[in-house]
């Protein structure tokens, strides 16, 4: 199978009987639960995890469980191990965009940690069992491919993974690195500096209020374009305007990623959101679901899960400002100052104004 | 939660109650497929993995998805990345002992490469979602046990991971090695020399044909010890006793792994199997299954697939017999010649003697 144009692909939207497939076939109906939303929640998380407590580390060598990657010394002297891994459940319906979503979710970890070289990638699969064995070729033939083509365009191979029947379609991967020290840039060096945000805002199922269907898919399409989007060139410029701190906003939101960032800091800091920038027609859909009593995605709250994100990073105002230039340059794609740094007497925080300020953002496609 | 005695905790046998779950609580039924049975099967995998082929690689610098581990030549020279993944679904109902299984199982397959010393771990974890929560709790904080008491048994870390909500539980993990080339074992010597194996059979759910419930569970204790059992001696041992060849046996059964690893071979060669080491009283009710118009966990065949099997490995037949004196004396476990390796003109292939002879393993509980 050929490399596949991915924009091309996103702008005429998924067929599913070109591609073999009934009419109605419906990936995100594999599972009953979608991206980031299928994660156990956070706190629990950290309950289940405290078995390791005895373990967890998180200093100049090494990083533990509880971030984006862990980061190993290595028997070889100045090396670390570098490595993420992540699974999830469809959120599209072009298996192939899930193959490149999955992908770049992957290595986005690597990338918050400024680590650009992705040495290794596994890919993890489900297969759901309901499917006909012509439906279980075509979704997994069309996955395998967009998640080679992102490892392509990252300059990685994929050389093993595991395959398993699963009631539900599961998707996932391991990204490692072994880099140099130089290469790393740990979670701790938190200090004044504005907040930087490359912001991918992504939404599951969006419920009827009364919208603009037209609208709907022009961000939606926008949506898959940003969560396909690696975070590669993010990661290598990260050196260069000397990142104090950088984390990828995924399934805790960017307040609950901030949070994290914010908890693992060397000193007591304040991460002040003060602008969040938001797809365009997703405030409106937001608001319309809030207005009726819904929760609309926690969007405004900052715990809307994204599934692939951008980065979030802490630097320096003149360099974020350069850092932001030399981006768009790179990926003909924007990213913003969303807020600032504050010292801290006690312990550190992260929390968004008051009447935060909504960037809308239109598509590029 | 302090580490647990493997033997004691196998013999005593799981109580759910003193667990604080239900009486009748069966950890076995929150899926329905078990173990390696979950497997994509083989010949569709391989067809499925065709977009890879372009890519697919064995030589002396690298190995590609297909086989137990990848091997990577690093950007640092001398060194290699040797990385592997496996995650199934529960087939016993202690969640300690799955804990211990799963991440044997995963570090089995970088000992099945030579590589004894594992530099990282990821933990891969689905939380079934209609567990209660004390449930939830009570089985991830017992399986985490098993799966770190497994990883300080082999001197490593886990220091990752990543946990879903799925319908099934599904446990797994990532082992990853940086390596020194000499430290690897590549499946691609084979020359005319002995199998060997140590054997580690194990089965699923076993219908009742009038046998004797003392012997089954006598059996499944046994099986319990060898699936939590590490090949980590057994990897060292490779090199100094001049190992060929090596492969662990899993879901397709020790014949499926000797089709596997004679078809890496340099040269066209067979592995002929003379000999099938089988835990006691599993070939009476598999005579009897069969015998009942079943199949036997095709078990003769060499299909029973296995979840965390021993170390096939071809080495010269002088060395495979100090190899197993020396082998038990640092496990105090069995390990078997089972059978030979013959040239071949033409396309490797693996097989099965007519009347293999079968070899009953009494525990050593």
């Amino acid at each position: 199978m050929a490399s596949i144009n991915l924009i091309e692909r996103i702008l005429e939207g998924f067929d599913p009987v070109g591609n073999g497939l009934d009419n109605d076939f419906v990936l995100t109906k594999l599972t009953a639960m979608k991206g980031c939303g299928c994660k156990v929640p956070r706190d629990v998380l950290l309950q289940l995890l405290e078995t390791f407590k005895t373990d967890l580390v998180i200093n100049n060598e090494e990083v533990d469980i509880g971030l984006d990657s862990c980061v190993i010394p290595l028997r070889h002297p100045g090396l670390r191990l570098v490595q993420t891994t992540d699974f999830f459940y469809p959120l599209v319906d072009d298996p192939y965009i899930m193959g490149r979503i999955t992908c770049a979710n992957v290595l986005s970890d690597l990338y918050a940690m400024g680590v650009s070289e992705c040495d290794n990638m596994l890919m993890l699969l489900g297969v759901a069992v309901d499917l006909t064995e012509t439906q279980r070729d075509i979704i997994v033939r069309l996955f395998i491919q967009g998640f080679k083509d992102a490892a392509d365009e990252a300059d990685t191979k994929i050389r093993g993974g595991q395959t398993v029947r699963c009631p539900w379609l599961l998707l996932g991967g391991v990204a490692t690195s072994v880099a140099n020290e130089s290469e790393i840039i740990k979670p701790l060096e938190g200090s004044r500096c504005k907040l930087l945000r490359m912001d991918k805002e992504k939404y599951g199922k969006i419920e009827e209020f009364g919208l603009v269907s037209a609208k709907i898919m022009t961000a939606f399409k926008q949506v898959c374009e940003q969560m396909c989007r690696l975070n590669r060139n993010a990661a290598k410029l990260l050196h260069k305007y000397e990142a104090h701190s950088s984390t990828d906003v995924t399934g805790f939101g960017i307040l609950g990623h901030a949070e994290n960032l914010a908890r693992v800091q060397k000193q007591p800091v304040e991460f002040i959101i003060e602008k969040l920038p938001i797809i365009e027609y997703m405030d409106e859909i937001a608001d319309k679901m809030i207005a009726a009593g819904g929760e609309g995605f926690r969007l405004f709250e900052g715990r809307s899960a994204e599934t692939s994100g951008g980065l979030l990073i802490a630097m320096s105002e003149k360099n974020a400002k350069e850092y932001i230039q030399e981006l768009h340059s790179l990926d003909r794609a924007p990213a913003w100052i969303i807020g600032r740094v504050a010292a801290k007497t006690n312990d550190s925080v992260a929390r968004i104004i008051p009447n935060v300020l909504r960037q809308s953002i239109s598509s590029s496609l």
